[in-house]
């Protein structure tokens, strides 16, 4: 079992808890101020890694099997996918040992049992391993296995080092807050689409879309905040991002690049009709609903982490709030350096041509 | 004396810290998503009042006056600028019970005595107001003398009605956060300006910009994060914002509008000569340091809250994180739409022609 | 038949040509900016007026049947569209003398016979009407049906006066250019796609744009410019817009705004993953070509003034340049003084809360 | 003496006017699309060259005299500025050959007896020598020192096969368009000035910007086209620009890539405070009136291509149209490719991570 905690200056606080504000009499302060940096701290050695990987990559199926065999030999039980666990065994029927699940049902209780999860893939496979863990997320070690991502801090080459610290602690993590997506079908809408039954929610860390999909009409979105009206979105569509998916789509649709641990809701709209139509951040704690007009033209579709096309009829709704399970992901440098490190690396933030101390733009 | 709690769905909640993530083993969850609305409460009811307004306004000058009769009419206590007290008593011999302050050091311990902070005026009202209390700030409540504005939503009209609803509680409040900045002369550059002794400190509520004054050369500003070095900012400068300013001088130079309650740092370039410098939102427990290179070409410029100037020289430095003491704001709705409210109101955000349910790009 | 000039100043210009730069020995000049607006004058009175409408609509049927009537009154001889001339007949047996053609062939040399262009709808009509002359295109007078548009400045209640006075001359014309698009099938894939005979050639008013349709993949465009290879575009698409479009999509994609009249094509990008991809702004002379990398992951699709969907397979191409043959439109007053008019009044340009003489940033 | 002509798909044309729309009856069409690229070509060899140079550099110096005396060698005759005559005479006794200027009015007429100017140094250095020059102005071949700019194509390694190249002709040239600037006093204004007496012209090859100097006053500026009011500029100023400076400020606040060859001007805001002001680019024929209020607060000020600050007091103005006037400027490449490899060069334009093939937005 592990814990959090803040760390600050190099001094480790005993309080695992961040408040944003205390109320006394008089005061009113922001004591988190000082807090730094989270770090992951083991109570108990950690006993059981989950490894997931990117699919049909020979690469990756390799380094997996290698981990496979070093993890089992200094005596940690590994999980693996149903796919990964058929594919080892056809390799090797000694692999036995390996546990997978069986069910959805099963998936769901997953988190009490692994403490680590190791991903092998590119930022498309952390958020694969997130959409796995809908409700409390164990941390999270993800190797790239080309250039470095976001999300993938890790270089696979020293993949034991870097395993074996984390599993000693304490180890930087950067939380990443992710969003709970709930679709509710119109009563008109869901009769003539057969019965789509039940609720259908999607959590997300990236972000989810909405657009329009083939239709030449622009979308028509009714947004509406904590159950208010707020605005129509007329355009290409709507990205409702957590600040992890600041640097994925709502970037390129103009939006700001938001530290992940920011606890904040992005709503950037795609392509907007309209000249005054600015990104907007939202509070962490609001719930918002985006409507497909009962009398819409066309109809739209929503995405999820970009996968999971799904089409929203006259009426339909998108229902989204921060989740209350965040996912604790590990990083080699401190939270906020390893972000403005990955802007730097990985989207050339401010890159620019450097001539020997001259002004730039006039180049006199 | 009061307090401030969160209220969700019409609880209340006794519970009066933000706890943004908790580290339950194998379970981090962020059980404040579901905390909405900060509310002020009086433990005991509010004694006494400071005014503070925009001078050489005859309207508000003489609302004041009225403000002061009636409220000394309720028996409670009341505090004004020195200035204030001087022309007050220049028209009524009888104000003597005004109260008011001598010393920037009386100044400094002014929030112990002071319930309630009303401002007469405008947002720059309202700014100039925090300027004053550089620790902890009593709730303010901020009348509009023209139209609304993003940070004085009440109506001088009904001064009366919404001072005592706000007096007897609960009242709606956003916390808005301040940058705390600081001057660090290099030791060359102090020399030569005759000792501008001691630390230069001031308090924002908006924003802090840098920018190149008159000078025809682009800025060259090297940015730190927490003593790392970012990035060099090239262009007419820098904006360091809180989220209240995102709606000011960060707007006009491309940053997206950010709830005023969302506990970050916006760091927007002015004109930045590079294609690729999109603003940053970073978390709320950065120190940032932007310092004039030592063989720079020009000075630089900073200014706080748009008012301020000074010069910097090379080697000089600004350092900026967020301050511990927020200002706790009234409003008339519920925090987000507030906001929400605001800047559709006041900054006409995706307003569009609206034509009888077609499409507006093509009018077809 | 007609002819059109330049005036300026008050003074009309018997040369007809713009000539942008003349060189005469060590006198590189450009007389042309003398040159102010161009005008529509009539060498022998106007005999024959094309009349195309919005389908679908009662208040545009009834209209044009008013039309007709008075047209026919004053002895002009009327084309309307097929579809119209049926409606038209069958409400009225005696209206045998409307004109209209049978084929695509007798519409390529329609505009030998008809001196005007008249259209009943909104900026969509005025699209389409330009979709249907591919070659020479005499003036087009536009009315809107309900709010003015960009390129319906007339007010159909004065319907008469206005084509009066446009028939007498002289009246003040915008040139607006227009693209002219091929799509060019790369061998493998016109192979499995049965055989779509022979080239494909689209000539728009507005813009074409291509984009990724419903696949969740990036599109990656690469774009040439008079067959030099230029960039790749990865992002949702691409839009290569007239100046008239400017303020269609390509303003929602981030794009500027230019006056129909300036000779030059935008290359905007849709949702660019890149940080530095900027619109560009390319001569009139140019030719783009736009593909489909021959090992795409998936298709594109391409669409013609927002209308016209068609796939583009792996290697298949769009080839765009600068139409001979632009739309002359007329318009209610000088050119540019109507373009800005219209930004205002239709996109809300500028506008803001104004508040006496203050400093709308600060509210001081 | 020279002329310039269009070629088109390599054949020459001896028509050397741009008909930008030639309107035969019934068929209104613009012929120059078929031209791609201006040529300068010699009809006598040229015979006087002027040498312009970035001054305080030892290698611009010692470039300069080598080039003298080579241009010398082969029987031409060489201006250079006065400063420059004295410096080479001070190191050389017998470059009494060496012509200048005494006035400015001898500088008027400059151009009559000049063929070609040779710059060396940067694009301020073409910029200077682009406002030495008000009235027509020779083709200009222009070497960088450093890294290559928009308007310094040419590496000065090679300067004998480029100057020979250029001098047998044909070259390839761009026609960059200027800017005519007048300031125009407030007879209130200029009185408390102690008179400035006359007329104030700039000829600006980039831009002219309006800022708002020290003042932390947003400017309030008014803004006429062809003396009709369009808007209220309300933010740090405005920036118009020529195509050629849409690379340089005007990129910095906002504005598109425009090649300057594109017959048009910029109108770029610098940070507006409204949410929907969006740059526009106007056409050719615009005479553009710019106006401090009369009862502004604050003064403005006004540079010229980032020189030449100018302060203007309350009802001061600026009146801006296109240069009769354009800069032939030579380039390596055809024009259309030199601007799209500068900005791919020069500004990183859409330079981004590659990964073999892959999504870079998802990086799965």
């Amino acid at each position: 079992s592990f814990r959090l905690e803040w760390i600050s200056e190099g001094n480790k606080s005993t309080q695992y808890q961040q408040d944003v504000v205390t109320f006394e009499s008089g005061n009113i302060s922001t004591p988190t101020c000082k807090n730094k940096q989270i770090i992951l701290v083991w109570d108990s050695p950690p006993q059981c890694v989950c490894i997931l990987t990117k699919p049909n990559c020979k690469r990756v199926h390799d380094l997996c099997k290698e981990m496979i065999v070093w993890l089992h030999s200094v005596s940690l039980s590994i999980y693996v996918e149903p796919r990964v666990r058929r594919e080892m065994l056809a390799d090797d029927l000694s692999m036995t040992f390996l546990h997978t699940w069986d069910s959805d049902e099963e998936l769901c209780f997953l988190h009490n049992k692994i403490d680590l999860i190791v991903t092998l893939g590119g930022d498309g496979t952390v958020l694969w391993a997130a959409s796995l863990f809908r409700g409390p997320v164990p941390p999270v070690v993800s190797f790239a296995m080309g250039s470095l991502g976001f999300m993938t801090p890790f270089q696979s080459e020293s993949y034991r080092e870097c395993l074996l610290s984390v599993m000693k602690g304490p180890a930087y993590i950067t939380i990443r807050h992710r969003l709970h997506c709930r679709i509710i079908r119109h009563s008109s809408s869901s009769k003539s689409r057969k019965k789509q039954a039940g609720e259908e929610v999607y959590i997300v860390l990236n972000e989810v879309a909405i657009d329009r999909g083939m239709s030449s009409f622009l979308t028509n979105l009714e947004c509406y905040c904590d159950n208010i009206f707020v605005t129509n979105v007329q355009g290409d569509g709507l990205i409702l991002s957590t600040p992890s998916g600041s640097t994925a789509y709502s970037l390129s649709a103009g939006g700001s690049m938001v530290h992940p641990q920011v606890a904040a809701m992005l709503f950037t709209p795609i392509c907007p009709h309209s000249l005054s139509f600015r990104p907007l951040i939202l509070p962490e704690h609001v719930t918002l609903r985006v409507q497909v007009p009962e009398k819409s033209r066309g109809d739209a579709w929503v995405s999820f982490d970009g996968r999971e096309r799904l089409q929203l009829g006259c009426g339909d709704a998108l229902v989204c709030h921060l989740s209350s399970w965040p996912v604790p992901t590990a990083c080699t440098l401190e939270s906020t350096n390893a972000f403005l490190e990955g802007v730097k690396e990985g989207l050339y933030w401010n890159m620019r041509k450097l001539q020997g101390g001259k002004d730039i733009r006039l180049n006199i």
